[in-house]
């Protein structure tokens, strides 16, 4: 690999806020975890150190997941969607990834659809 | 179960554009197929037709993932998020999700992050 951090993140569509949604999984149960936000700065950081990164859009600063709770997500894999716009991070999440104490922030809510039956 | 559509429907917090982002995971394999954008509207059609449907943003229309490519996704399940602005939907993927040809829509950029080691 001789692709520079600046060529990767170029390579990503942010959206009219600077933004890019970004998923997270657990690594190895592929559970969905979260769904969060990054700017390109705090994709950098998270590529670039291990810890995952985001951009808080209600408070408006980086946030670097576990820093206050413990439950820090370490990075292990790193992809971009096919348009751009979408990143999936790979990750071992320490403890709860939900504020709510929950394991992923997907637990509480069913929507409950219809099931589709082939 | 006695709530509404209408009721769960409300439950979600679309953002400006009247948009929410949804999160498609393969139910069994929990491979993230992709990521997409669903309006008040295309949310409603998924959970009560069984099958995906989407708000292209760049067509401005609804598309309803395998009309064209009959790659359709078949619904098993949708929950979401603690704060209400991420959908995650289970499905029953037929072929390939990606409009490239590939199983998910995460298969060919790998943005080569630097790893954690606990």
């Amino acid at each position: 690999m001789t692709e520079s951090i600046d060529e990767r993140i170029a390579r990503v569509s942010f959206d009219a806020n600077g933004l890019v949604a970004a998923i997270v999984q657990q690594h190895d149960t592929r559970e969905v975890l979260m769904l969060a936000w990054m700017d390109a700065e705090a994709l950098r950081r998270t590529l670039t150190s291990g810890r995952v990164t985001f951009w808080s859009r209600s408070r408006q600063e980086y946030w670097r997941k576990g820093d206050t709770s413990g439950h820090v997500q370490l990075v292990r894999g790193a992809r971009l969607d096919c348009d751009g716009d979408a990143v999936l991070l790979l990750v071992e999440q320490v403890g709860a990834a939900c504020h709510t104490g929950t394991r992923t922030c997907f637990d509480a809510d069913d929507l409950d659809p219809v099931v589709a039956v082939p």
